[in-house]
């Protein structure tokens, strides 16, 4: 049930780990998008689940709903090829594609290589993974793979309802693991 | 925009009027449903929008959600070739495309002919429409045509999160015209 | 493989046995469309596979070829719910859907009820059943369910390419079984 | 219609100039494929239309035509953006987007940059291009854009049925021209 997969979570969402944004004029944090639902797209620009399913849906997202009550951001979470998946392969894929939201690209401790520290700490299992992250900056939906449009817009319409909470108690998640190792891709998309 | 079409309109949704149930024991009435968002797709079995987009939507919705929660319902609303779209042509069409949620059929003054009974009393233009009634009995949503479902799923997602007012005050709708004349379907749907 | 399947069959293809026909002022006969391609798709109004996947397929064949080369016709193989499937239903379908090509409704022997004649000579296992005819009036592709629009395209290019035989040899198909009994409907579409 | 569109060139289809292959043992060419059909889809991995349309496309004729008969190939012509589309990015499509198909990467007269030879000598417009060479070695179908399933299948049929031609004296076609300048991507596709 749709209900019952949006309320899984309530820890706090740890701050994005970024070396560059596109699509904004500065950086975002989500500190400063307090008030606002926060839908968290990661991607990597060779992933099939992501372009053909993932993106279009974060477009779709960032189109029917108003950027001040909803922030759409993009986030690029290159586990694997590092080499051919860098700002500048990225840059051409969102001109080509048309890409409009703001899209960070998660962060290393050190050279591009293994997986990023965001995706580190959000545990994340591969991409395309989709976070929904409440008006008080608590995750609230983590979900690897595909989500349907019902289930999405569902989540939107019940933690836009919510009133802001003043919770500075949420516990910061533990640190993840690193997930070094093979990857793979199939229909849903890649997984660490 | 998502948010500001689904908080349209608040007035008390009409009782519905029918002369039929199928899938379901015993008649439904709005009034039973106080408590739970309530989906009332309206369609005409031989309308394509209908069959090729809204149908599949409600199964979509009956499918995601709980139906303790969120009530799926049917309503055979025929304003045109009464003839072939009787009460055995419905039970042939629910029974080969395997639609599982409560239907009923809307109900005319007197032998079926032209705009039925609870289509006119909340104005429809055609078919399909869909209507969102909320916990405490009033209408929210009332669409013509194609709604997507991150709009729909939004909708639910927001009236779920609202509390039961006992709000015995909302004005009953005014009764709507006949709409009779020539009727006319496209991609979206059949209009009166 | 495409073109394996395109040729499994070289009978003649027996003459069509129909009680009416709609968009097309005058009866069409096998006989009649000797040099060209005949497409044949043969569907009940209430399938769904029929509704969402061959009618649209017809469509799209009939508006990409030639009429004068590829004839599209459809046959309205009514073998289950013959109550509600008359007619004046099938008219009011044809109506909705705005289908232009011709359709014919398959023949019973006395009353609607049963396997009706063309169907039966054709042995076909249901609805929706596509058949290729030949220029020189040969069954060259007879199959249940889904086709790809690859595998068409391809078949009526194979068949259009070929210069027309006169072939009187070809044996008449014997006659086919009743098919009584329960039918049977999935997403494929409805077997006998 | 697809019958014109499929014969609408027959000039002899250039060799390809390759600097690599992906896929296949040995390089291939034209001139080996005498004999079968050739489906040459042309396209650049951060061209939406290629990687949504395209590519999909000619997976689809990969699987359902038999190889002795029908050559599926892939041809990489980056007219743009060549740094981050070289072959290490290229394999790493190929590789997450399970491609089997025999994939040539087209040559530069030096260094990669502007438009590269093959795509010259077909004097292609941008991607995806879809080109269609019969048995004997000629240009049959050459489109740039999306082409139905219904069109390509036709195609493929109606070549395949053709005999092979020992004919030499077809004009090899003249230079093209540069392609120069500003390119621009839509939903069809990438133009030069």
């Amino acid at each position: 049930m749709a209900e019952t997969a949006s309320i899984i979570n309530a820890s706090a969402a740890p701050e994005l780990q970024t070396s560059a944004w596109l699509n904004t004029p500065r950086p975002l944090t989500l500190a400063a998008l307090r008030g606002k639902v926060v839908v968290l797209h990661t991607f990597q620009i060779f992933c099939p689940g992501c372009v053909q399913v993932g993106i279009p849906q974060a477009q779709r997202i960032s189109q029917e709903f108003d950027p001040d009550r909803v922030a759409v951001i993009g986030l690029h979470t290159v586990f694997e090829h590092h080499a051919v998946m860098g700002r500048d392969a990225l840059e051409v894929f969102v001109y080509e594609y048309r890409l409009r939201f703001p899209i960070g690209i998660d962060k290393y401790d050190g050279e591009p290589q293994g997986v990023p520290l965001t995706m580190r700490a959000y545990q994340m299992q591969g991409t395309p993974t989709l976070i929904l992250i409440d008006k008080s900056g608590r995750i609230r939906l983590h979900k690897f793979g595909h989500v349907s449009d019902l289930s999405v817009g569902f989540s939107i319409g019940a933690l836009l309802s919510e009133e802001v909470e003043i919770d500075e108690s949420a516990a910061t998640p533990a640190a993840a693991g690193t997930g070094s190792g093979n990857t793979v891709c199939d229909e849903n998309g890649c997984s660490i």
